[in-house]
């Protein structure tokens, strides 16, 4: 997929965000829920969505490490057209071998959030993925993982990011490379 | 990726089965868990594991529906690499907006998945799509889901079928064409 140069950020804009469906409040009153699953059903803004976030992942990427369970979607995808493995972190409990965890907190206690302890060589360039980046606490808990896993977290990539949201901030606090596909 | 020429069955088994790691008594006692993720890490392995799914799927294959978690790995990349969209099977309570429910049986007890009641254009060319092919329930009731939305379903595709395990013949008993890229 690499012969094909991505499309301007501005045009992607224009034919992706129009996918997104808003769903008003969800999952409590008061919140906007932004569902990408009618853009992940368009062939071609799925193709789109991926050659977009694959072609601005740092040179040298090695790993794309998806969190459970939206950024299984696009990590997955976005490794296979950047020449990437695949490493998932999951949901306490659900890993088969040793791993390592993170708790964060949610607006309502924690969650944790696991990795194979020997899912990554040592110095493996990585990059987190989810579909969106809101607070950022799991995207910052699985960025902790990479790091105690051996790697090094060389961005955090998202599909959409949601602008009045925290979570790009938190990120960069933590000295993390942000990079969205989409604003809203 | 149309490109490429999948490699003959028998040398990508040579090529991807040693990379599955076999977890003896995972979950559950006398139970030998097929951890996939030592594939999914490996850049040319993932790729070759996609490319062979795609260039499996039956011809004019619309949508891949991929069943949470595993099977969104997987499912979305062999969408990107087929030109098709993706279509999200979750567990109960995930999906934002109005959807169709189909349970199933487990050893104790029984699970839901779950569809948007509009993913599907009536008469859409459906994959099913997962990791492992075990007992077959999760993708027999994703099966009846596609249905109940509208949806024909092509065929059901695995990157992995576990041979002693009465999987396939429960699904074909259902009429449903069975497609594993590995057998174990």
């Amino acid at each position: 997929m690499a012969d094909a140069a991505p499309a301007p950020a501005g045009l992607l804009e224009d034919r992706l965000l129009p996918l997104l469906r808003a769903v008003p409040d969800h999952p409590v009153p008061g919140v906007t829920f932004r569902d990408i699953t009618p853009l992940l059903g368009d062939a071609g803004a799925l193709r789109a969505a991926v050659e977009g976030m694959a072609a601005a992942l740092p040179a040298g990427t090695e790993y794309v490490a998806g969190v459970e369970a939206r950024g299984f979607v696009l990590g997955a995808a976005v490794a296979v057209a950047a020449g990437a493995g695949f490493v998932p972190v999951r949901k306490a409990g659900r890993l088969p071998r040793e791993v390592l965890a993170e708790e964060y907190a949610l607006e309502y206690g924690t969650a944790t959030v696991e990795l194979h302890a020997d899912a990554l060589p040592a110095g493996a360039r990585v990059v987190v993925c989810d579909d969106v980046l809101a607070t950022g606490g799991t995207a910052d808990a699985a960025c902790r993982l990479v790091e105690r896993a051996g790697g090094e977290v060389a961005s955090v990539a998202f599909l959409l990011e949601l602008a009045a949201l925290p979570g790009r901030a938190r990120l960069e606090e933590h000295g993390r490379d942000v990079r969205s596909l989409l604003r809203l």
